[in-house]
């Protein structure tokens, strides 16, 4: 994550007018070692392994956190406490608890002028921002369905027992890398909130696994699919899945809308295409359209910032862009699509923690039950 | 269906090298003025306004039930006890102490000799009987999940209050007439069964509809969309969904198996494509494989019956070919893939009603509660 | 080809509102074994191993002449000449000094009342009908582009030497059998005709193939493929390309259409979808759409006659509509889309001598000097 | 073009371990004004309005002319003749006579030890890549077509009287801008070199279009779209097509390649995936496979220097991997897959000459005439 973040804020000088530029003031990370080539390489002015050091550095306006899940929430408060601007990756936290003290923190924050952003880097790639920008003009009508999975297929038996398979390091398995992403997705898209989770299912297919350097099995006791149906407060139904064991599914982030006026569809794995199908023409000839996303004779998001019209965009740009955009709004101006923020990304997780308690008590969970 | 039915009884004699010839006795219906042109143009020798006269009709073997679902008990168990075979539409019954009470005499007559069918006629459309072999065969190891949606679109406000979307008449909405067709699929292919939903949500949309031939408005008290979450015996996670609202999607009945080995993916919008991954390939070349599932050079199911290789099939096919298994099945013989009977069937409804019962109670229910 | 014929013949009564029902009345072939449990299983009335007696039958109407290409003349003249109307399956003859003595006889038929038919049946395949009307209605503006390709991969080394592989007997390989087709819907849906050839390539990639029922060898002395560029009268240019070995493809019939005003693309693989490329439509959600066409609701050609919305039609279903329009023709009323005559497929057939031509000389061709 | 080029020298420090880090010493431009800003913000440490001051810059060892097609000549004799390596746009010179001259010059300098490039960039697209690899490995066996198209549509008659639109300034039209890339890589994937043009034909639909500024039109004499028939040494068929008026294509830039073993399938539009069918399979399970070609696991070319397994990549990562592999020719390493140099450049300007002549000529053109 530190090379696709990097790589965003550096890039996004080069492709965006930006109020002011970028500065890559200081990286900090613990490996020692590591840190010094990795800062000459990607342009960090400064390096440390203490974070805290930023804690006082009066230069430093933003900081990025992209540690660990569990490891998000002491630098954000201490961040912000400080006067800074806090980034930090997805999930906002390993657990609802602690993204409470995050959202409590930023909301304080936000009174003083500070800002806070969550890198849903899927909000940016161009044929999402483009979906938003359709729902939002109305295309869609009054939504009926959401229908979002996340599968991928390198969690096989194969696979070694690496940190993500052990709860106590990783707080979940697909639930939270993959799920969190379709989630924010889907509140992105819609402009709604779930309301209520209608039943879950956590499931663990491979619970024994090589640990690394041994020819032993060890125990993986985090999930490796979890599906979960959710209603939203406009009344959609919706359907969540994500999977490390889908096999032939290798990045698989597929989320589609159906509309009283129209739906979308898109595949991540084909991420520069969206589908649109517009109900209100002729059903002679309606159907599912292939918008190549990232034409600039389309006025796409984004698109005029790259290429020539329809030439292609990849996972780093939807980092690039967000770059832009937390630019953008550390200047005041409004971001081509919405950011999120520590409260956006709170809700987020609340409807995670529905679904593992709906999935372990076998009955439905109202959100509201859910702080 | 009428002609649906017809058609493949008459059909399966001309495409197959049957064991003895159907003959197209006595057809009956309500309408006795649209019965005669009827059989005229289908080619049935009789025409009878009650079906009661068939329980006597000696030379009848086989009577075929393609009445609505609340009137398929009353037939099927009179001409069981006179020593017919009996063919049913799906699902088995309106209700699952009707399909109950079904299955108890299906099994009494089958000690009799007597077979029963139900008309899941997408088992016999080639690209599933094809994916039908593949997991007999292994291809795709341990299976993990089964996604399955059967998604319409006619549902919105436009369409007036039919019969369908009254409960007292239909039973159910997309439930009943759409998830049979994908419990039957998720059941027929796995060869395996369910033993817990995990939750589901029932909504209707559309609440208010124009009764026919007037300007008023009437209420609406079906489901325009029922999803559900489940998992089988073997381990399997399944999520279902049925919905008349799903905007854009016309006749999407689409089915996704994901096994440890491999995966499967079929889309009855394009029926003669069968959509496999080879996970023990190397992954450098592995992907989604198209297969063109009507090639004769392929040996598919069904495929020397018809056309040269790989020219296509249609809807109607999947019945013509059961017509067929259900001649081979009268004379001793196999089909090609199996055919679901009345006990069978019975296994589908409980599943039905599962997911009903967890709507309703807002909690997980054990298919062992449900008989 | 019997077989086909004989289905849409039967069916056409089952599943259209015809003036008048057409009556199956005498089948006749040279293999006096297989005639008669053809006839039976197909509903001939009669059974004959000479076409010459059908000449004096004053009850048939209609002679479909089904035999290898270069045996359509002589029963075509002769049938003609005793005052029946004439099917003919494509193309219209082995050569085209045959094909203009057959289209100079229905010229002069034609004066008498009589209709001829060629079975280029693609064109009543629903999505392409569907096309037709599309253009007519002026949905692609001037036409810039046709590019049309007919591949299979059937006639790879392994495949012996059959009858289709020696130019005595065929004719010609893939490109009489396949780009016949092609070219014809090319002219079908521009409604224009081709008036340069521009270059043509022929080419034998297996020469030698083993003679059925020995070890032996023989000389395969067919094109496998041929390629010819074409311009027509309105200026579109026009790619075909005829193939049997062309690796993964199995009877991928493609035809796109670019305008000014949009574009359509057809692949027979995947039969029932038609897309549509609306380019009047804003750059910013214009996109290839997926039409579903055996709609209905969308009240596309022959839909109303089949099934319910988007349940798919197969190969044969384009033979039967077909056969239902020239019912209709003979009536003296309209076909849903234009029936092609001798007339017509002579013109198809100049197309396609004046490739040959192009390839053989190295040189373009101006159809003017094809006759 | 400046764009992709500064980005791409400036990335391949970052994403890949080159044996020496690449320094942008000078950018050389005509607009003295746009210049500076320009420099700044790609990163170059000076800048320069006359390209010949870097004859004699003893630090620079390479420059790359990214000039219009008719200014390649100059600065690249210059530049060998100096002592630097050169790299260069494509097409390699706007006419035969000055691509033969830089091609002569490149053959003097390559024995001085100087290596020239050009920017086809496609080559190192990763599914392109992969294909190349495949075709190496002998998965397609002996080919027999060859199937290339570059379509786009933004040349309509609302477009401009741009200076691409006028012969004097651009050469040609589609032709050198489209048919070049895909002649180039139908050559790079084989391997193989064309020896015939069978036949081509050129147009120019819009041929009056609004001069820029004012309401006046003017004439286009560039072709619109060109296609051409060709055949390889090693016996395959060819065709080739570019179009800027193929409505609904964007940039649409298709080959597919079918041999006697399998067949390979690939579409810029959607550039992530490489769709390869293994006809060496048994027919039943066989079928085009999508191969999502930027996956690590699957050791694609490329892969591991960017993203997590299938992550995506777009347009401008052709040109960082080519950047990094010229990085790694000059230091006497070899690139992941082949860099075309002038005399390959060359061969490909020859057959977009023998295309044009057999335009003009109406007949078929042998390579081995011209030079």
């Amino acid at each position: 994550m530190g090379r696709a973040h990097s790589n965003a804020w550096s890039q996004a000088n080069k492709f965006f007018e930006l109020p002011r530029p970028i500065a890559l003031h200081t990286v900090a990370a613990r490996d020692a070692e590591a840190l010094v080539p990795f800062a000459r390489r990607w342009g960090w002015a400064q390096a440390t392994t203490d974070w805290r050091t930023l804690v006082d550095e009066h230069e430093v306006e933003l900081v990025d956190v992209a540690t660990s899940n569990d490891a998000h929430q002491a630098p954000a408060l201490a961040l912000l406490a400080a006067g800074k601007h806090v980034a930090c990756e997805k999930p906002l936290a390993g657990t609802l608890a602690d993204a409470r003290t995050m959202r409590d923190a930023a909301r304080k924050a936000k009174k003083r002028g500070l800002q806070t952003f969550v890198w849903f880097n899927y909000r940016r790639c161009p044929a999402l921002a483009l979906a938003w920008e359709l729902v939002r003009e109305g295309k869609l009508g009054r939504i009926h369905h959401v229908r979002a999975t996340y599968l991928q297929s390198w969690g096989g038996p194969d696979t070694p027992l690496l940190w993500r398979f052990k709860k106590a390091a990783a707080g979940s398995g697909a639930h939270g890398d993959l799920n969190a992403h379709i989630v924010d997705l889907a509140r992105f898209l819609t402009g709604d909130e779930i309301v209520e989770v209608h039943g879950a299912v956590a499931r663990t297919f491979v619970t024994q696994r090589t640990i690394p350097g041994t020819k032993k099995k060890g125990r993986s006791d985090v999930d490796d699919a979890v599906l979960f149906l959710a209603s939203f407060a406009g009344g959609a139904v919706a359907s969540f899945e994500a999977s490390r064991v889908a096999s032939g599914r290798l990045n698989s982030n597929v989320i589609e809308l159906n509309g009283a006026k129209g739906s979308l569809r898109f595949d991540f794995e084909s991420m520069n295409e969206l589908w649109f199908h517009d109900a209100t023409l002729p059903p002679r000839t309606a159907g599912w359209r292939r918008i190549v996303a990232t034409s600039t004779a389309g006025k796409h998001p984004y698109a005029s910032n790259w290429w020539p019209d329809a030439h292609g965009l990849g996972y780093e740009h939807g980092f690039v862009n967000m770059a832009a955009d937390i630019a953008l709004a550390l200047a005041g101006r409004k971001p081509v699509v919405p950011l999120p923020d520590f409260e956006d990304a709170y809700e987020t997780q609340r409807v995670l923690e529905a679904a593992l308690r709906s999935a372990r008590e076998r009955a439905s969970v109202k959100l509201s039950d859910v702080r």
